[in-house]
């Protein structure tokens, strides 16, 4: 047997690692760093110094950029955590980047001697990806088959689903009399399409998600307080507990989005879902078992009956199946393993 | 003697190297390039495709992004341009960054084998350079002695005022009856408060700039087309006209700016300048010979006709002997050969 892989994973510096409350990036991120070193590979995980992981944290910064204003612009302070890891390349198998909003990566493609791969968080635009090709060096990982159909003529390593830490998401047996909408509040996410649904059907809607302009502006009006209810954003044990307590949970987004861990989150909690086909929906949910995928709203209001019905114990157990940690570590090692023989190949 | 020095000047990828019409960075780097291989200096200019230079042209990209939305987000155009010129290192002897909004160049500082000096082009706020000052590697030309100042800390290996094609700014001894506003229209630049000052001395104003929001929503209510003319964005021949056919130039600029290219073009028209005493301007304007600089409006008003009065000759002499593009060449040469003998000694 070989000696363990050395990985140096490079995390946003937007906030700490795991995320305090909300951050699919940043929980990503964090289980993907523990899970392999639960494995006893190498993990160095590049990120703010508040930040805690059982491998060795590369603090380049003291915090993220969420918590401080000074911190401007972003895109230097994540340009230089990942040039740290680049800097000390030669000490890594892999470097792993996690682009939250574009690969400048691609700029250390041809200077940085160990492999970097980079997976990607949005749904990027043909013309991004005609700017990504000139770079074959540059490996991606996919984080549904929805996104990878968009990078095509990229070098995808591997189409890895993100995992979510499991047994911490409990299954609630007997829920309460809402529906619940979590996630930020934003047009493309479908929140004013949710208190339509709810309201059709007649039922309490929960809404959390962190207050921004948009809530002011376009969600607030609609808070009532009693048919609306407006909970703030949630930390980990208080969104277990809003998932958990919902009939379901509504997913109506508009834009296409690559994943929806909300999705994953509720449905390991036995909660079943009420989405729109859009994007990578149909990649994360078992149409007619973890829940329906719609598409129209009209379709979601007919049948939500159907979705509230679903057997929440069947609903956590395909879950839990389809989105632990361990599957997706097993698959980032693979891809992992792939660049490094492939480099070495060189 | 050694063979020429061999140097890699990267250039924006916004617009063409030098601009078709505005752009204080373009016309600097395109001087600076020119300059020095008229020196016999080997330059590569990394830049896009549709500029043109004497020397080699890395185009890393067709064209700018000012002239093409798809090119999102710029900075990651901005950092792959830069990256080119990393990549090739080892056949240059220095890099020379110039930086439009911030120093990402910082980032390859340590994974490059050449020697890599930014010039700035703005007013770096304390947090800038407390980030800045952890690579002490890396080097900084500033544009003034003011810039400079704000530098402190940082390994400044020179500071460099912008040099102009004085040729082509060529003198006009008999100026027409109007004031010059030129340059972009922001608040900071203190286009208001030109007008308010035209206006105050009842002479015309004649207003030059691309149309931006800010004209229209603040600057566009006061152009009535005869004590207020606006002329649209001026091209080179355009701007020499505009600046000799003014009585004066109006500077009343509010944020303290690094340097002030307008200032020694209408200068080496032959034209004075009526500026306020912020930033770099006490460095630009010779006070009592090229211009007048003042501490408040009330005194530009009342001191305007000693400004007018100055003798144009008197002026532009003064104007070339500080602002030639030789001198701006000699300065970076010496800064660059600096560089690269401290780079060997290490």
């Amino acid at each position: 047997m070989t000696r363990p892989l050395r990985i140096a994973h490079v995390a946003p510096v937007a906030t700490t690692i795991p995320p305090a409350k909300s951050g699919s990036v940043q929980e990503m991120t964090s289980l993907l760093t523990e899970g392999l070193v639960a494995r006893g590979l190498g993990v160095t995980l590049f990120a703010t110094g508040d930040s805690r992981t059982a491998g060795k944290l590369h603090a380049t910064f003291a915090h993220g950029y969420w918590h401080d204003e000074h911190m401007w612009p972003w895109e230097l302070y994540e340009m230089l955590n990942l040039a740290a890891a680049v800097e000390r390349a030669r000490e890594f198998d892999v470097i792993h980047y996690e682009a939250t909003s574009y690969p400048m990566s691609l700029a250390f493609a041809r200077l940085s001697p160990a492999p970097i791969v980079q997976t990607l968080h949005h749904s990027p635009t043909p013309e991004e990806i005609a700017l990504w090709a000139r770079y074959p060096e540059a490996s991606f990982v996919a984080i549904s088959r929805e996104q990878a159909r968009l990078l095509s003529g990229l070098n995808v390593a591997g189409t890895v689903l993100h995992g979510i830490d499991t047994a911490r998401f409990t299954l609630q047996e007997r829920p309460e009399e809402y529906l619940l909408f979590l996630g930020r509040f934003t047009e493309r996410k479908g929140v004013l399409q949710a208190i339509e649904v709810s309201r059709r059907v007649g039922m309490r809607l929960v809404l959390a998600g962190a207050e921004t302009p948009y809530y002011h502006d376009a969600v607030a009006p609609h808070v009532d307080g009693t048919r609306v209810v407006y909970v703030g954003e949630a930390d980990f044990d208080a969104k277990v507990q809003l998932y958990g307590g919902a009939r379901a949970l509504l997913y109506p987004v508009q834009g296409c989005e690559p994943f929806g861990l909300v999705l994953a989150e509720a449905m390991a909690c036995g909660t079943p879902v009420a989405a729109l086909d859009r994007g990578a929906v149909r990649e994360v949910v078992d149409d007619g078992i973890t829940g329906f995928v719609f598409d129209g709203l009209d379709r979601m209001v007919d049948e939500l009956p159907r979705v509230v019905a679903l057997d929440r114990h069947r609903v956590r157990q395909h879950a839990v199946s389809r989105f632990g940690v361990d599957r997706m570590v097993d698959e980032y090692v693979a891809v992992y393993q792939r660049l490094v023989d492939a480099h070495r190949g060189r």
